[in-house]
């Protein structure tokens, strides 16, 4: 397919264009560019939940499980698994999740996000690929992605709502890294209910929260058990809750916050790479070394560069 | 004093010169600039030790004993204490820390350091201030950070050996942020190691240790007690170790490729912000409304906000 069948193949809710257009994105192809700019105001209608935690906390039983409850309240569904630590394609994680594939209503696709995108980093990948979905005219994009630090944190500044998942019984090293990943939770998931460890756990959570700054929202705590079902409706009915909370006023503050936040980040990087284009590569090195040595000032350095 | 006037008092050492110039750098004026480019080639000479932790920790505590140590080892020390999250001069913690000052032999400078500063961010900052301390021709220079996550760990990047100080009884808030704060550490120590829970708290953080990616260089654990000064032979043993470790050529490589990474962002930074004043700083603001809107895709705004 060349570009304009892809975009035509789009424009009709061709499932295999969008796949292909996120391997494109995945990729980092120059044509990804030219027809994300063509369908971009085709985009963006979907409300996007995220959903993050460390690896094994049953991630993608729930995300399974959430979009078949929406696909049965009459929503229509695409899920974007990402992995931002290890590029995959296929295998048997992918394997096991393309069961759902095969549903008219649903698209999932797996994809890894490379951390450093010719796109511009992993969010705006990110969020491209979530564009790509959107052409299916999915109403609700499902977006879940390995918990693992910092890349994590900024992929999860795409989703409306943001659920994070945690489990009992992963050991100290998890639970240190949860502060961090509390604030960037709308509603907490303990799953595994049934394990010995979860009372004590979403104890724990509400103690974090209790004190973390006072907001608006407080995340609530929602107890899981994938494996059967449990807790599944009251999951749904906060992230509702929480969709009403935003409204159309926070949620367009907050996408247009992001935004901003984005083009900042992208025009520097260009102005950067533009800049490095032009003064050759490997001029900030000879820098760095000069001011190493004390050759030159770092004040002076930037200006020196600037003006070339 | 004018510019000139100042950077004669710091070619003849003068302490109140380098308070100057603190100053000067703290409150961001243009003459910070100035004078750093001038007494460029006379800075970074000292060794680097950075000492952060939570809020109770000690740090202040082991900062004074590890200076006193080190004069009497025949050292001479300058001492910076910055707090990125709030800005501050003089009171209480600035009085209880002047008593130092009247030594001959070091310098104690408190300052606070604004997070997106003139001079470049944390980082950089922090740095200049270094550089103004060292006209004092100490060949130690002790930064001590109020642990505070995020900002912390850039302001450690500085350092060329890390000190994170941790204490027994902080709850379990104070416990998560650990993770992060390890990964920065080239000794960690356990203070108030008379408190119950400071042995544990040893074996946690060695297992955490354990836990991590096997370095060249592993962290040892020093046990501590700042009041009486126990574990401060050890410590100081330990400092030596890995200054040994680091040696000229490893320390050289850890600088140039922070000179690098800062040179780069500064660049970029300058870039952006000679972008802003060229088209008008609420340029972004008003493309973002546009991209929100749908009424341009973030491709074509970046390229066309590049190209005015």
């Amino acid at each position: 397919m060349n570009k304009n069948e892809i975009i035509d193949k789009l424009k009709e809710k061709n499932i295999r264009a969008v796949a292909r257009l996120l391997t494109l994105i995945e990729n980092e192809e120059k044509e990804a560019e030219n027809i994300l700019k063509e369908i971009w105001n085709f985009t963006g209608k979907s409300y996007i939940i995220g959903i993050t935690g460390p690896p094994g906390a049953g991630k993608s039983t729930i995300v399974d499980l959430l979009s078949k409850m929406a696909i049965e309240k009459g929503h229509k569904v695409g899920v974007l698994a990402v992995d931002p630590t290890s590029p995959f394609s296929g295998g048997a994680v992918l394997g096991d999740r393309l069961r759902m594939t095969s549903s008219q209503e649903t698209g999932i696709f797996i994809r890894s996000v490379a951390s450093r995108g010719h796109l511009g980093g992993l969010a705006a990948t990110t969020r491209f690929m979530i564009n790509a979905i959107e052409m299916l005219d999915n109403d609700l994009t499902i977006v879940e992605t390995v918990g693992a630090g910092q890349g994590d944190v900024e992929i999860v500044q795409i989703a409306d709502t943001t659920i994070v998942v945690e489990v009992p019984g992963l050991g100290d090293e998890v639970q240190a890294q949860k502060a961090g990943i509390l604030e960037i939770g709308d509603i907490l998931v303990v799953n595994k209910c049934d394990r010995p460890g979860s009372d004590r756990l979403a104890r724990e959570l509400k103690m974090m929260l209790s004190l973390g700054e006072k907001k608006d929202w407080m995340p609530p705590i929602v107890g899981t058990t994938a494996t059967n079902g449990d807790g599944f409706d009251f999951l749904w009915k906060e992230i509702k809750n929480h969709k009403k909370y935003l409204g159309t006023d926070r949620k367009a503050e907050m996408r247009l916050k992001r935004i901003n936040y984005e083009l900042e980040n992208q025009v520097s990087q260009k102005l950067f790479t533009k800049k490095m284009v032009q003064i050759g590569t490997n001029e900030i090195s000879k820098m760095s070394k000069k001011i190493l040595e004390r050759k030159i000032d770092p004040l002076t350095a930037v200006e020196e560069i600037i003006r070339e």
